[in-house]
């Protein structure tokens, strides 16, 4: 009955990574004290001001701005208890082979300390954290701190990403052939970089925002006919399957093309797959793909346009019952896009302006809608053909 | 690149079936023409009021109460043609080999048509439907009309459900070990009856409400060591889950317990997997499972009970730093699951006392944070061992 089972070499090898750097990281603080000095913690600043878009590497990342954390300033030294505190317990959790998910260490620091005033000789209550709201922030400031991802500390979350084509990884000792996945999908793990790559025959990585996308043409074996991997995030994507997507771009040099609704909710899915999320831009130098495609689905698809010497994916008759009209907040999300820097574009600004002249916007569906076949053999393979995504 | 694909048997049978019955439901309307009669459908009601526990097999179904729809009643014409239209799609989809979504189907029925009124002279203009609502809505009736669920017209849709565990299944012309999966898991078809049991070596399913605790379970090997499938549904359990565990425990007699968060809407959850869903009743027959079995998480596992000589699996301590203030809309959602015939049992009359008496609710991460160990080593299999689940 006892689940002491053996643990893989990369999960014992991920293990003693972390616990080292962790230690490395805060025996520091040991030094401050045996030297008289007043323990601090200096962590980069995660703040909008000190986020910066790197054009040379492509991705957002963290500034050089930082904020100290005094043990024995009152304004710092919750924060700096709290840092100590979630330190703590996943340095527990990785001695003891767990895998907490984010609301088990919310869960696990949660206590009331009680305390009497030195001054007044009044006694009193403060919890560790309120809410996860608080934790997580911790967690966060962790990872900046130490370097370190939560899934390199074998933290484990909800995961939505799936994958099938052809090829073989080898995780958690099992090997998985993910051509043989039937109508069903591989679910990415939750610690993707404990995945091993074996072998495959692919040519490129297509990733899909709508997992009923992906289930049809999974269906009709077109990552068979195309030799292409095919991923899902089933929306906004979390952080597994983004490191999975980077991982097979960066390690074996596959491009990857996003497909997603055409609307500017779409272009942020891809925005994120790309240059990483604007709030937590610390996390973009491993998750991010900077080499990633915008594929579709663009306006210029649907309208053509003479810029580009384009001509329409959809007849009038097909755009006026798949078009659905932009709404209030659509708009707003594209001005919120224009201010980014890697929207500024030649070629984003043809998207962007058709966008607010047609005020419409189109999903993925209303291509299958069409025609699966459509999708499959036309609209996807001759755009990659030619060469009609952006970069 | 032409995705002709030869589909796999189960597909081609699945295909001709439920053209066949399409066919043989909508002949009679030719039937009706021919013989001079006015066209007309008969539907059963998908109303709340036609909707009925059966006690005797455990679930909710549809009453005898029917509506008519006839083709030359100005109030019901609308509802015939868009029934027609909707079947006629479906039946297309089915010929050519096509595996549509319900948003698809959506897209394809939508249309304007253009009239002039035989009075009045005026012309007009009316659509096909506005809303995926409306014509969702005509899919359910096509459901019901035909006896057939969308799965089985091969319709295709989003899906969450994962599993894992001692089991090979045949899908789609591959055989899967559901043992070799590594971290991560197989993701469950949204066409469940196409799937085939090969072998399995298990005592029981565990379907756990929250994929991360799923994670977690499998990351720790639960499943090995305990001999047991494991599912997660990701929340509300979509349909194919739903019908992949239903046919888990009908076809294979094993044991399904649901493991969901202490709360009225976990509660809810459990319900669906076990009578079905209330506002669509009609699916029951086919996806619930009456013989499911609530595992937890339970108030009297919180607090214990003198009524059922129960002690509590958390201390006072940990009570105190778990537990959750039950809201206004937990209480609501309390006073509605009373109303159900299937939660007026003495057993979950303690549940649901305990729940009004401490005004609070408790997540299935409070366990894991307790400790991954307490929840597989103590937890779960102590009250499986002595029966401590609600049937």
């Amino acid at each position: 009955m006892s689940h002491d089972a053996p643990l893989t070499p990369k999960d014992v090898e991920a293990r003693s990574r972390a616990m080292e750097v962790l230690r490395s990281k805060f025996i520091a603080l040991v030094d401050d004290v045996m030297a008289g000095r007043v323990p601090t913690l200096v962590i980069r600043k995660r703040t909008l001001t000190n986020t910066l878009y790197d054009d040379v590497n492509g991705l957002l990342r963290l500034g050089e701005g930082t904020l100290k954390r005094s043990f024995l300033n009152v304004n710092e030294a919750k924060k700096f208890m709290q840092t100590l505190l979630m330190a703590g317990i996943i340095y527990e959790a990785l001695k003891n082979n767990e895998y907490p998910t984010i609301r088990d260490l919310y869960y696990r620091g949660k206590h009331t300390i009680k305390y009497r005033d030195l001054v007044s000789r009044k006694t009193g209550e403060e919890n560790s954290w309120e809410e996860q709201k608080e934790s997580d922030s911790v967690i966060r400031d962790l990872e900046v701190f130490i370097d370190m991802l939560r899934e390199d500390m074998l933290i484990l979350s909800k995961e939505k990403g799936k994958i099938v084509g052809n090829m073989r990884i080898k995780s958690g000792g099992d090997v998985i052939d993910l051509s043989k996945m039937g109508h069903g999908a591989y679910s990415i793990e939750p610690t993707p970089d404990l995945i091993e790559f074996l072998d495959y025959d692919a040519e490129y990585v297509l990733v899909i925002e709508k997992d009923a996308v992906f289930q049809q043409l999974h269906r009709i074996g077109y990552w068979k006919t195309n030799r292409v991997l095919l991923v899902t995030s089933a929306g906004q994507p979390d952080r597994a399957t983004r490191r999975f997507v980077r991982r097979l771009n960066e390690e074996l040099g596959l491009p990857v093309y996003i497909l997603s609704d055409c609307d500017p909710y779409g272009w942020y899915i891809y925005s994120v797959f790309k240059v990483g999320s604007i709030t937590l831009s610390y996390e973009s130098e491993r998750l991010a793909t900077p080499k990633a495609r915008f594929l579709g689905v663009m306006m210029s698809d649907i309208y053509g346009s003479p810029k580009l010497n384009k001509k329409p994916y959809l007849t009038e008759s097909e755009r006026s019952n798949y078009i659905i009209k932009a709404s209030e907040r659509d708009r707003d999300r594209a001005d919120e896009l224009e201010n980014y820097k890697w929207f500024q574009t030649p070629r984003w600004k043809v998207e962007i302006e058709i966008f607010r002249e047609k005020r419409s916007k189109l999903e993925i569906e209303a291509l299958t809608s069409k025609g699966l076949k459509f999708l499959a053999d036309t609209y996807l393979p001759s755009k990659i053909e030619v060469g009609d995504w952006i970069a």
